[in-house]
């Protein structure tokens, strides 16, 4: 609690940055967010910067697990070490690695994660989230929001708070039961799958796009993204152009083709391993292909649309 | 900013409570909350304690609209005029008023008002809730949670953020699509029938399931829990009986009546004048009368089960 410095890292998702800085005014401008950049061209942190930053006064050191423009994935065993060498803890967003990267919090001994299930567990837009708190620590804290779900006993409804036992206290109000209950749908391919095999197939998949990025898009002008060894990148990749958000444009209004648009100059491709195909994967890149050949981003605008 | 008192009552519903709890402490304790009493025996919330309790050090005024035990039903435009004459802003809370009273947020200059849609909206269980915040207070204003669909251009992915015009600056996460959109459905009926039939039938069933108190149940020791005049009330009312829960758990276990018990004798009884008819109201009240006639509720421990 007398910790003031964060760090994360501007390959975060940035509403995870947001919700940092929102924190930091409502507690009075009191702490200091430290954001480590890349050494390469915005493909990989700096670890070593992150290293040095990480001091005794560290609290907290938030990342994102698989990044959301590279896909670069983070050491999770390693660095929350390091943090803990410090005494700060560790907050991890699973959103881009959950249900595409085996995940250990337990062995990792991290103290948070948080998530969304809506890539790649199937869960839909607006899909609940969740929390992970690790056991040894959830009893010393209480939720920032006091809602009747933490409430060691909601349905007295008694007038002062008290927290319930463990990670119930960090429920807020009545779960949303129709979204709780399509989840069951959604989860249970993975389930069935298993972790390991979605894995294999994932990193059989980028490797694939990786090798099509290179021999077939780099002479229009693509580069990659992404990291080029697989253990260090999720189930997602960014191709990279110039052109990007015309080329991104044109695959979704004429290709059928639905690729993210990153700024400055990132496509990023998803590679869902549950159900996406090996030729479906040739297929898209031959259509981007398509659209390069035929010049077809020439027509749309430089200028954005509100939603990419 | 600098005020400090913030005023509610021992009505309100308790995580609204918490709520404020919660903010007070994260704020580091500087807050002082009011809690009212009530002016006889928890049905009416004391007014002129309310009143003298509005003092210049009043940032907030957050009550229940229409009350949760006792279905008491403030007078939203007075005690708005008379917290904004302290300079107070006001919160109200719809949850048990939206869709069976009618309410003017706008023509009683109302600063906040939030609710549930999973009453006599139809939303069922953690359906979206919803925010109103005063058009004239907007943009003075930013979430203390600032999330990317609260940013100005979510879809730019900036590192800092920077609150959108409007109303809009209030949401957080992507809203819960499958969610909303059963919404369309729970809510057409009510725009069909209109707030004014939909209270008049409302007082109507209320009226008559009071006369049915008084003149069938009042001999086996209930009480009334709400006021006598319907328009202190909302769509809801109390009997009060000291073996209440055990009455409520043999109307759900036997009778295929479904109340809620609150705490300490209320068996609250709602009327939902979209699809209730009066002769359920006959019906339902017989049934009561029977437990009590068979003491069908006798066999039932006085031990509260978890959920009520």
């Amino acid at each position: 609690p007398n910790k003031k410095r964060i760090i994360t890292d501007t390959f975060n998702f940035p509403s995870d940055l947001y919700i940092l800085q929102g924190i930091k005014q409502n507690l009075g401008n009191q702490h200091e967010i430290i954001r480590i950049g890349a050494s390469d061209n915005d493909i990989t942190p700096n670890i070593a910067e992150l290293e040095s930053a990480m001091n005794e006064n560290t609290a907290l050191v938030t990342l994102s697990h698989v990044v959301f423009k590279s896909g670069y994935i983070y050491d999770m065993q390693r660095i929350t070490e390091l943090a803990h060498k410090k005494g700060a803890l560790v907050l991890w967003d699973l959103s881009h690695s959950v249900g595409s990267v085996p995940i250990e919090l337990d062995k990792c001994n991290a103290d948070f994660a948080i998530g969304c299930t809506y890539k790649y567990l199937n869960g839909g837009p607006g899909a609940p989230g969740f929390l992970y708190v690790n056991k040894k620590i959830q009893n010393k804290l209480s939720s920032p929001i006091w809602g009747w779900w933490g409430q060691k006993n909601p349905f007295d409804f008694g007038l002062d708070y008290e927290p319930a036992d463990g990670a119930q206290r960090f429920l807020v109000g009545t779960q949303p039961m129709i979204s709780l209950l399509t989840m069951e749908a959604g989860l249970e391919p993975t389930l069935q799958a298993g972790m390991d095999a979605i894995r294999e197939k994932s990193i059989l998949m980028t490797d694939y796009a990786v090798y099509l990025t290179e021999n077939v898009l780099a002479k229009y002008g693509f580069t990659l993204g992404s990291p080029t060894d697989s253990s260090q990148r999720g189930s997602h990749i960014s191709i990279r152009h110039e052109d990007g958000y015309r080329i991104n444009r044109a695959l979704i209004e004429e290709m059928n083709v639905i690729p993210d648009f990153r700024a400055p100059d990132n496509i990023r491709l998803g590679f869902a391993p549950l159900y996406i195909s090996f030729a479906e994967v040739w297929e898209g890149f031959d259509r981007i292909r398509q659209v390069m050949e035929e010049k077809r981003f020439e027509k749309y605008p430089k200028q954005k649309l509100l939603v990419t």
